[in-house]
């Protein structure tokens, strides 16, 4: 269990109830790791939600040779930064990562438990709500950083 | 004024109640376009969201050298294929299109209008709620294709 007013301090969750940030509250703690730890794989079940305190962390993309899948290469696709979520497929379906995740430094991690949380969402329709827009946003915003860097790569 | 039905083949309206649907197709148009259309602009506030429902459009982006704007780029991030949304930031704050969308063949198109759109979903949460989920699933099924196409263009 982490604090609620330590989510509070987050846009993702700033507009929520004191009640629906103690029930985050109750489903998360706080992890601190080592530069070049995995947090999370893409094209696996997403368990977790996450915040990121301090430190940062990278959005690695992985690319398989259709007939040697052992010959593969890693690309950097993002970067996220103090104060950002990730790991939002843990809210949106299929709730399967889409990106690798690794610390680029030592990070302070809050994970929030996807399972729990798409529970409380399923009970509290504001919650789904604010939530699933959040998710929109965030995937929105990434979605234009990643087409910068393609147009960039193109260019 | 479009039919209720029609919406209702599309996943992405296909768990919505009678009501809801009636709701959205009173405030839907359908238009066919011939192809070199653009149908919206980057950068423009999000006024209408979009179904294709004959031909393909591209989604295309713009880089502008800092500071020569005269000067810019258009680069292609991505297809829309018949049965998909497009101009989902229609949905999603800030409200404003993150690429330019043009049609790359003769295309038959649903709008939907974004303003009273929004004002049924601060009225009708189950409405909100479904809708933020699509487009949230949608902007990361995007996010990921457009890291394929990062990745392809880095390797």
């Amino acid at each position: 269990m982490i604090s609620p007013e330590l989510l509070r301090r987050y846009p993702f969750f700033g507009t929520l109830s004191d009640e629906q940030l103690r029930n985050i509250a109750m489903i998360a703690d706080e992890e601190t790791y080592d530069e070049g730890k995995i947090l999370l794989k893409e094209k696996t079940p997403a368990d977790d939600l996450f915040l990121l305190i301090k430190g940062s962390v990278d959005l690695l993309f992985k690319v398989e040779e259709e007939y040697h899948p052992e010959r593969h290469k890693e690309f950097l696709v993002g970067e996220i930064n103090p104060g950002e979520i990730f790991g939002i497929s843990a809210l949106i379906e299929p709730h399967e990562y889409t990106s690798t995740v690794r610390t680029a430094s030592p990070a302070q991690v809050i994970h929030i438990d996807g399972r729990a949380l798409r529970e409380h969402c399923e009970t509290d329709p504001t919650l789904a709500c604010h939530l699933y827009a959040q998710a929109a946003r965030l995937a929105l915003e990434r979605l234009n950083a990643t087409r910068v860097q393609l147009a960039a790569a193109l260019a």
